[in-house]
């Protein structure tokens, strides 16, 4: 792994207790996958996370040639094909919150458990939850909700939450939602949402074939959706059968997921 | 310091960057001031750390008699009087959010600023944000927000945020907020806010000589208030004299602030 300005070995590496991220959850970060050792999405997920630490005034302190430099370095040294690379940037040490002088950069490589083949056969459960992320367009570490939740979610035998506010759809937690209507179009929340790269990925592929709309989705759209699936980076596509209890279309993964499913591990060399 | 089971020099104290207050932002904090090298208040911050880990399904890897026996030999090692004590729990590493088998402790000792005696004597300007703290009961390091507002205060020619939701005035970020109406009554948030201790300590001493009522309070009755004020660990008391760059009363700390702010410096100690 990388932090600050060295390649360390994974115990080896360790930061402050003072750093902003420690004390008062002031960091970003971005995930990407490899398909073999080569990064996939790489200028989006590398956009992103440009994005996100203006957003949120902290300065990057490599060039965009210097950070792929170091991603290629770690996929050579660490010879951990089809994993994970996670970009970090935390606030750092001695700042006084207006001006981030020494933001702490870490960059790891990380195995991560793959969809289990029955979520990806019979979908998932989802189980609404009232809240919005703070910064939604920002990607931060801040987790603390959807952690929080956990037991409600064993509670509720569901398998992920879908966060809503004022009756209005964004995102799970690590995932963008979208439904597919009778009609087969395609409808994914437009606002206070992360905007995911397999999402965005998503929609440029499946416009070919559908019509997409990116826009507000309220519960009830869901109730009369004919399909549903969330979108991520680690999951690529899950499809959605259930929401609260209640299954979503015939409470099966749909024909249209199915095949932006097999459509977009074609495209991506995942499987 | 103190960190997971051991006393280190604040330059040796560094935790793993797969711990989870790094990576998803997920920990729990108190902060405590010594008068000389007295605790104030230890009992108070200490039922809250215990309350906040509980509500974060953290378990303390300490009883409290080891926890003030920890604080006790660091106030005693460091000499530092009229400092301030942090005590910080963290999701630690090696769990998967259900549950944390490795939290990680760390108490450090910290020499902060005393509010500027300009502050002190001619009050404070506050804006107001619409934002509602997540978990507002639990003291958590989310200052995600605050932080991100810094320069929105500076524009604003500002000293702090007032955070408020539907038109609900919640709390300043590290701070709770009263008003002193016309008839000499004190009002403050009741609900969706940390309840600090130093409110709590005020609430009792001024009950003895004015109502005091905690429930919410309309964006509307900070205009129509005599007086302001907000409370805090650090800052005891400070006069709040305008918001949103409208005065407050006569847009100079008040007689009941300044009468308060004079009984609670006898009754701490703190000057």
């Amino acid at each position: 792994m990388y932090l600050k300005d060295r390649f360390l070995k994974d115990n080896e590496a360790s930061l402050s207790y003072l750093d902003l991220s420690v004390q008062r959850g002031y960091a970003i970060f971005d995930f990407f996958r490899l398909v073999g050792n080569q990064p996939l999405h790489l200028q989006d997920h590398l956009d992103r996370f440009y994005s996100s630490a203006e957003q949120m005034r902290l300065p990057i302190p490599k060039s965009r040639g210097e950070l792929k430099q170091i991603i290629k370095e770690l996929i050579w040294e660490n010879e951990l094909p089809d994993s994970g690379i996670r970009v970090q940037l935390t606030g750092g040490e001695n700042n006084d919150g207006q001006e981030f002088i020494s933001p702490t950069l870490i960059i790891s490589q990380i195995q991560f458990p793959f969809p289990s083949s029955s979520l990806l056969e019979n979908g998932m459960r989802l189980m609404s939850y009232q809240y919005q992320r703070q910064l939604p367009q920002v990607k931060t570490t801040d987790y603390l909700m959807s952690i929080w939740l956990q037991p409600i979610l064993k509670d509720g035998n569901a398998d992920d939450i879908l966060y809503f506010s004022g009756g209005i759809i964004t995102e799970s937690p690590r995932s963008n939602f979208f439904i597919v209507t009778a009609e087969g179009k395609l409808i994914t929340p437009g606002a206070n949402v992360l905007k995911g790269i397999t999402r965005k990925n998503l929609i440029q592929m499946a416009s070919t074939e559908h019509a997409v709309e990116e826009r507000d989705v309220r519960m009830e759209e869901v109730a009369a959706a004919r399909e549903a699936f969330i979108t991520s980076t680690t999951k690529q596509i899950i499809p959605v059968v259930q929401l609260d209890g209640k299954m979503i279309g015939d409470g099966k993964p749909g024909s249209v997921t199915k095949k932006l499913m097999k459509q977009l591990g074609e495209r991506t060399g995942l499987h």
